[in-house]
């Protein structure tokens, strides 16, 4: 977004204060997080986290889209007994709620993925780690396990990798077989923003902690003439349903492709043997008007049937949201920016606090809607 | 609504003024006392009573329902002899226009329900009685029977009485008996806000007349894993269609239900021998994002026919919104926040005054569309 | 307007400007006149000129109603020799534009209606004279003919009267014989404010010039119950189909009833022996909500075909809105708060630019859509 | 519009910056070079060059129009020698991209099209030249060809003229000789302003280059009756088919009509012997509240089918509203007040850099949406 730099800066940039020790006791929806999110980040920071592409259309649409639906309540249901639990490519969630791969969790704080993932273990959820991670995928997952045993339970939730393709395959395959080794059980692979190029510097003490060994590819398109992107060697490294194959071929794991909005891709990706889609468009960051989401998710649920789980990302900040992502054809969701909102805020128990917040949103919504379990919610529920 | 708090403080809580000893002349319309109310009440009181769920779209909402409809103007009827009375469960009410339960009057005004009944009587208009009033069931009856006997008349209006159920049978039930011998002539159930609970905490001498001997839930929350509605006692003490079986086998009394918003509750509601229906989102106080009253309306007095009467609530402000509300099947409307919001700025006068506005406005649209009775207003009145 | 006292006045009351002695070069559009009009008029005037009723959405929708529809150009056509001029009841208009009944112009300007028909008169249009004109209806027409006279033209624009029902018949048959002998050709009989009672208070020198000796209804209903509106003298004495036809009866003028909006009323006047409808919410004045005067013409245009012209009050502020109303099934339209920005702000000359501005831009948006005549201009101007 | 003298301007009319010497670094979208423009630009000038008639719906439309649409991604293709070149009347352009055709780049930087044409040349980009320039025609095609054999290039792009039809066919025809003389091998006669007289007045050392020796209509209307459009010398000299054709049987030059926006006309057209047609609302500076060009492009592409290539003109602000363009019909669109912000902005280097800043995005919708070539995009990249 073109406001990154001085003439759309308006505000002035204080020193980020520390991430409070205590949650405000009026703190009761995700959106106080980002409310307070600013005054915890440099403003760089905090702009190269919010921002969205172009003038950030899908940015706005992405929390846009959930306001076209309404709930139709059910009153005086029996709902004693009634879970959120879901089952996904054989494992079980406490709630369909996932932590979407966000990158480098150390422009928030210090602690980065260790804070994420000791929050997300102690609420019993998924942290979807990811390949631009500030800390390797081995600490992170060792990290997980550590926190659920300091909880007495058996197991840390499934642990899921995101991998972003590189440039050289024997890299992208030493990701994959250290994702195995390191006990991760799932890999996501983004699809979306291979020819987008970032502008943003990381600060210093935040790099790409899997990464250190391996080459990237700098982009620099001349101003004048020449080409720009097509005949670049971005473009030309831009992963295609060949090297989807070739993953295929080298990994057991469950692949789950992210960033698909159309009913054809979803068929092409049941076609080339993958698991899973998350419907998303990378949260409004790689190209401004896309489809929304959750208008693109009932034709690629019609398109897959029961044949491989879709998942909504992009937008989802409060139990309705995913009340209405389920009744539309998803079977879980993924949420984004608002892990980063939180740890800046308050670190662990911040994250914590928000999975809380999410989760007794989704019961409350569940409980109006008469719905014992992410199973029982279907169209029904949505007013026409 | 998260902005409760500190956060979301942005105006300097100075002290309420005490009521106005007489009406400002400008004043003319219900949006008049909202304007003025803040001034009157306590921060966190006039938060309270105007704070919706979540983000508060369906507060927003309910307002805007009524703007999607257009009317068109019939002229030169004949309207002599027009009345804006109509009968509801054998009752007659001189206008079809209710006092909505409200609880804990008293947050606005030292006189509380009393100075609220005597307007009402004053203006021939049913004040229902919430189960969280803060004076006593039968103290507001008797107000009622006095201000009526004040004025010459030979009665009161009819006595409704709003139920919440209680944990505990037994208290639901002495709660019907004390309504009954009363002389209260209806029960409204309440059945859409049993799963939600309030952080609101009551200022000193304001407290639930009616409950001071019974036990209520305290619902607390794990905040890090563990149960957080569904498995909660709050849950399964929440009422359901046994509940409402049961409380049918005990009155004589026509039963409402209040919060029904599906044409599938209203059938199953006329199934457990139900009188009549309250269309409601609680003004978008229990869940956000709902079907607005107005839409589910029409689908509703579909499904119910002519074999209960539906009343709408949430939202109405003016005299053309209770047309509306008359032309897609609702025989009569409640009116919540406007009592508080007179009752703050002017009590007993301002209420009155409120009536006496809203009856106004109907008037004049009843006029403007050609209309002599409520009777004679149909769906032609709005434009397709 | 609720608004209208001390609570909704946000601007301080400055002593307001004579009217302007030359028109400011940079003045081009209606809007421009009422962005200055504030300046020049007293604040309760002001307030009374713009308001519409309750909170005013048809007010809005007067203006936005226009803007549902987009103009189709058609370019290269050969427009010499065209012509906006339109006959109305056999009458010759130069453009089909006229001035709107108004109440009052002295409120705007000392001239009142003097300067209003002097600058109508040299712009060749017709003035619709109101029953409350603060001259008479005698000096009015007299004026007209004099500023014909002056110019050298061989008559004035067609004279046309609006009456308002008194509520004594003899009072009425006083003004349709006094319009008869001062040479209006024409009642326009306005029948939608009957039982709207203003509060506005005339200020010292400005008065009914018409209505000196005929007595006003007084309507002050109870504030503590008692009649309202049904069962008081304003609804028993306002007009009905029966006092049409009396009317009709006892005059040859051609009628048109002013403030009619739906397909039912047309037909009901074509029954009635009336001879054209103006098609009106009253500029948002008397019921907020009504249907938008651009939407129910078209039904209404196919009730009466050829039967009765329809001509179009209401919003217009712009060319294109003419050119829109006459797409969609009007004669001619009606101009109304604008006459009394362009008095207040610059007298004679500035209502005399006014006009000039809106031929001027209609005959750009005929040129624009191809059309050398108003007959020319079909629905097909408009974009589906 | 109404705005552009005294009572409209808010803000100081401070001495407008020279242009940069060095482009912004955050600088990265053409709304930057807009929002930074009228710091450079005397204040008459911006707002003349912004302006749109009327209260600029058509303005605000223009932008709105492309929001309208939303795209479908596709993931995964394979993009590798991809590229945005395109044939139009058999000539070969680089990019869908045009350079519309402006009046007077002087008013913008004293080099003018001078600079422009160098920049676009750089680009590989066509300059449509206005008639309006304010360097003569032949002297911008000479800095086209000079600037291409700097670069090195065989030719530079093709060149483009644009013509205004003349009061006298004499100096219309001269024109056409002059352009071809100089090597234009394209004719885009505006037709849709013909009857629209500004007010601006043209700044010292600004003129119309081409026009130095030819007469002007001077448009004065009477303000008091008289003639006003209809019947004026202006009216009578807007050309119609006639002309049309008269100028087809002058030249072998491919026409190009701009300006035309139904599907009638676009047949009629094709009747006359037209080669191309730029669908365009003249950047909303004409006549207010026309149907949009991205609404009227479908039928008119409908309509001429393959005969005759469309170019959509007004709006066009970034890259994927080139791509909704072409998926509705359109072989290529114009830039219109992008080229006079950056050249104000920033001179050469800034509209090279703002044509680079177009393509790229471009680039970047076509890679997301798998398209490897404009003639790969159709209907299927628009969500329904």
């Amino acid at each position: 977004m073109s406001g990154d730099g001085p003439a759309g800066d308006d505000r002035e940039d204080a020193a980020p204060r520390p991430p409070l020790t205590a949650i405000p006791p009026h703190f009761r929806a995700l959106a106080d997080y980002e409310r307070q999110a600013p005054a915890h980040l440099a403003g760089e920071v905090w702009r190269h986290i919010e921002s969205g592409a172009g003038p950030e259309r899908s940015l706005a649409a992405n929390r846009a889209q959930f306001d076209r639906y309404r709930l139709v309540p059910r009153m005086l249901s029996d709902l004693r007994g009634g879970s959120t639990a879901v089952t996904l490519f054989g494992q079980r969630h406490a709630a369909p709620i996932l932590l979407a791969p966000v990158a480098y969790h150390r422009l928030a704080h210090p602690q980065g993925e260790i804070a994420t993932m000791n929050a997300a273990t102690a609420l019993d959820t998924t942290m979807v780690v990811s390949t631009l991670s500030s800390f390797t995928l081995e600490d992170i997952a060792a990290t997980a396990r550590a926190a659920a045993a300091e909880l007495g339970r058996a197991a840390c939730p499934p642990l899921w990798f995101q991998l972003y393709f590189q440039p050289d395959r024997a890299h992208t395959l030493e990701l994959v077989r250290r994702a195995e080794a390191a006990g991760y059980g799932l890999l996501m692979v983004t699809v979306d923003a291979s020819v987008k190029h970032s502008t943003f510097t990381l600060p210093p003490g935040v790099e790409a902690a899997n990464l250190r060994a391996m080459p990237r590819i700098a982009h620099q398109a001349d101003p004048i003439g020449g080409n720009i992107l097509f005949g670049t060697a971005l473009m030309d490294a831009a992963p295609t349903w060949d090297d989807i194959d070739w993953l295929r071929s080298q990994t057991r794991l469950p692949l789950v492709l992210k960033g698909l909005l159309s009913a054809e891709d979803a068929r092409r990706a049941l076609d080339h043997g993958i698991d899973g889609i998350v419907v998303s468009n990378h949260g409004g960051r790689v190209l401004d008007g896309l489809v929304d989401p959750l208008d693109a998710l009932p034709a690629m649920a019609d398109a897959v049937g029961d044949r491989m789980p879709l998942l909504l990302d992009s937008g989802v900040r409060q139990g309705t949201d995913i009340l209405k992502a389920l009744a539309l054809g998803a079977k879980a969701v993924l949420v984004g920016r608002p892990q980063l909102h939180a740890l800046a805020v308050a670190g662990l128990p911040g994250v914590a606090h928000m999975l809380h917040i999410l989760r007794a949103e989704l019961e409350l919504a569940m409980a109006q809607t008469g719905r014992p379990s992410p199973r029982a919610v279907d169209r029904t529920i949505l007013s026409a």
